[in-house]
């Protein structure tokens, strides 16, 4: 998942990697609280918050043909299944209200991004396909929770989500390209998801719609 | 699909074979059954069927990075294509009820469940992700078929399905490490699956369940 | 996507890469139709679109395990981009009724198939799961795309969209085994995937359809 590794410093892989742990935790709560919508038994939960965690990733790795991140480091998985237990217990007992994970799914989108972005930019992927991959790690864990879920994907019709997740990728594999060095482009370009999501939820920033005839 | 086959003796893998086969078999027939509850021509019940025998195994094979295992043996393929043909014309024919395919189809489960956990394990997957991989082999192929169907995953909400087969991954995984020959470890999960399973559709077992605010 | 390029004189080559572009846009313009009577936007849109352009190929080619052909080559996945952009803007200013796609539509669908049997054929799978890849290849597309689009598949009920890909399909492989030039038997195939399709869609013809009891 951090193919950055052998060039960045220690310290900054560290980093990364707890980062990457985060956005996998963050993104299995909102499994729970999707799935926690429908009478699903606690194993379903659990299901979804692995799809809804892992699932982006996992489809980057096997499009690019790579070993699958959570099967060459469980901690990933482990980090899914206990947050998706945690949040099954907390949302139970606290009822907090589901508004309360817009910040961190924003962070964890941003994370996504950055990180598929960089697995394909170092495996040599051209461009366009490498941006692609962020935004697929980024928001196909999201599609994949709500098809399971039996309802349209969020992420299309949902404020900026997938459009901050590419505008993110393609800024962070702009700045590369121009020589701007790994870990200050990730940074502008995890920034920047993060900056189009809040825009989109705070102030209605939005893409055109069209409803053709049908 | 049978990676213990050069540690067993060849007669125990004949039998796996043939419980492979039997298998799809099962799933491919609750394929169709599904699919005939809605206005689908008899290609698109064969793509169901399909979907519901193969899929599960599929998705752990390419997650595994393996060949996939009707690619790599097209009897599976057959044996499908034939259990689907075979109950589309029975069920026309004979009107069987539904209900009649659920001991069948915990039997697959728990062959599934068994042989996903194998291969994983044979492939030097740790633990957890052994176990996993023997949950998706035994509920994905169903989960597929209920989504092309545009329905809710049964799996998440009904009887111990999931949750019986990674009850068994689990003993399987366990027994192996605690020195347990293969074959017997192989018999206990899936007896245990098959258990649980029973047990929860007789006599009502079942896993927490809740409903988040909306 | 264009395994047999070695074989075939290079004008053959060209023709069919022209070909395999032509469908990606094609099916690029129905995900775009699809998700336009959906609230989404446009980069959901584009998502739809990649998903019904891409989804089959990429499929088979994790399924065979190649190198999946918008990643080897950038051109597919442009195409796809553009074409979802042009329909996008063409049917939003010119009000277009869907039903003109039906053509494009089922030459997409005569192009896959053969496309997807040859690159099986050529990795050496039997004649089953080659005929199958380009069952996978021509409507996979179609099928993750309304999945994403929450509705039931249309490729399982509508006018033996499958079964005219399986029936090209079959022919290709067969007309190959049977010592025919792999170019004529692709021409065969395609043009039998097109035949029946357009008899299903004017005139009428079905495959038996069954509803079994709840």
């Amino acid at each position: 998942m951090l193919p950055a590794m052998n060039i960045a410093p220690i310290h900054i892989d560290t980093l990364l990697y707890g980062i990457g742990i985060a956005a996998v935790a963050v993104n299995a709560a909102s499994g729970v609280l999707e799935a926690g919508r429908r009478p699903f038994d606690l194993f379903g939960m659990i299901v979804v918050a692995l799809v809804a965690a892992l699932g982006g990733g996992s489809l980057r790795d096997v499009l690019l043909d790579r070993t699958v991140f959570w099967i060459a480091d469980q901690s990933y998985l482990i980090a899914a299944i206990v947050a998706g237990l945690l949040t099954f217990t907390v949302v139970r007992v606290l009822r907090l209200p589901a508004r309360l994970f817009v910040l961190p799914d924003a962070v964890g989108l941003a994370l996504f991004t950055v990180s598929g972005t960089q697995a394909a930019m170092a495996l040599g992927a051209p461009w366009l396909v490498a941006s692609l991959m962020g935004v697929i790690t980024g928001v196909f864990g999201g599609i994949l929770r709500d098809v399971l879920c039996n309802q349209v994907p969020l992420v299309f019709s949902s404020e900026l989500y997938a459009t901050a997740s590419w505008a993110g990728a393609l800024l962070l594999v702009g700045l590369v390209s121009w020589g701007v060095p790994t870990g200050w482009a990730a940074l502008a370009g995890g920034a920047s998801v993060l900056v189009i999501r809040m825009g989109a939820i705070f102030f209605g920033w939005r893409l055109p719609v069209f409803i053709a005839r049908p």
